[in-house]
């Protein structure tokens, strides 16, 4: 049955991402430690056959929040295309939420960016609608996952959990009500632990 | 080498208690839900003989906040030797931090709880003297186990990560600066997951 997932990388203290984001870092202040990349090293670790069953990308249809689409602010006056060139990864519709109206993005691959103005709701049903009988991924930042968990809206969220605390910055769970949880899954390497929940009320 | 460990169950959003604590509620506000009972639940479904791998109990002595210890507040006006009855499960020294002096409450079965004084470091320096070549765990809650990580004073944190999320109370890493962790065992049950990090810096 199609489900709406999450997947996101974590501090050992829930944060994804750390304060004051700018295109040169895209994790935010990292106190010149390089957290996005602490974050995200157990992915590049990750043998590239291992990586679809680790990272679950196989959804059919993507939402993420504007500051994960990219930095720009405000109106759409510069171009931008995201953070992965001019392929991303994602090869399926990608729903963007913003305040600022913009015509889709096609690009390379399959991936189309659509702008979505009129809330998480609206994008979920627009996502649904892309992703037919597979599955909705909604992709982040913890700021649009959280938005989700707190709307009863996510059925599975995979967490990858990496050894460090980062103290300050976007938090997964902030400002979500009190959740039951199914643990599905739990695996580790020496570098991440991978921890699968149901999200079950 | 004797180590500092420390052993600690937590919510996925990071909480080992719940808001306003009381005797009839260890573990504070539970929502109707019985928090402490479903954080700690892993530990009754654990089999005994796998109790002291699980939970790492053979410190030679323990060092725990107040609130820990109990809901007397202020001056220690009212007769109370912790939540455990007349046999606590440590059956070593005990040292719990208090602003307000009391004399050396021996228990039986080889328990015997020190009210200390002048704060976190001293607090270790009688563990230490106490524990001789063994361990000294900092035993809880989050807020005593926060003080000594911030000091730089724990080698070794070992956490039980429950399927739920509280959304508010008492919760690990709250004021310590970021950490550098490595993470030297990760085990699961399908209730449970229990991370051992060493505390790098």
């Amino acid at each position: 049955m199609s489900k709406v997932t999450s997947n996101l990388t974590i501090s050992a203290d829930g944060y994804s991402a750390g304060l004051n984001q700018t295109e040169k870092r895209p994790f935010g202040d990292d106190g010149g430690d390089g957290w996005g990349d602490k974050l995200h090293a157990w992915y590049s670790e990750t043998p590239e056959e291992d990586r679809a069953e680790v990272d679950r990308l196989t959804a059919k249809a993507f939402i993420m929040g504007r500051n994960m689409f990219g930095p720009v602010r405000g109106e759409w006056d510069r171009e931008w295309n995201g953070w992965w060139g001019g392929n991303p990864p994602y090869h399926v519709p990608v729903f963007v939420l913003t305040h600022y109206p913009r015509d889709p993005q096609p690009m390379d691959g399959g991936t189309t960016f659509h702008f979505v103005t009129d809330g998480i709701g609206s994008a979920l049903a627009q996502a649904r609608e892309a992703a037919g009988d597979g599955d909705v991924a909604i992709h982040g930042g913890a700021t649009t996952i959280n938005q989700y968990l707190a709307a009863g809206l996510i059925d599975e969220l995979r967490l990858h959990i990496v050894p460090i605390t980062l103290g300050a910055g976007t938090r997964l769970f902030d400002g979500v009500p009190p959740l039951n949880l199914e643990q599905v899954d739990s695996q580790a390497t020496s570098t991440v632990t991978h921890l699968t929940y149901r999200v079950l009320s």
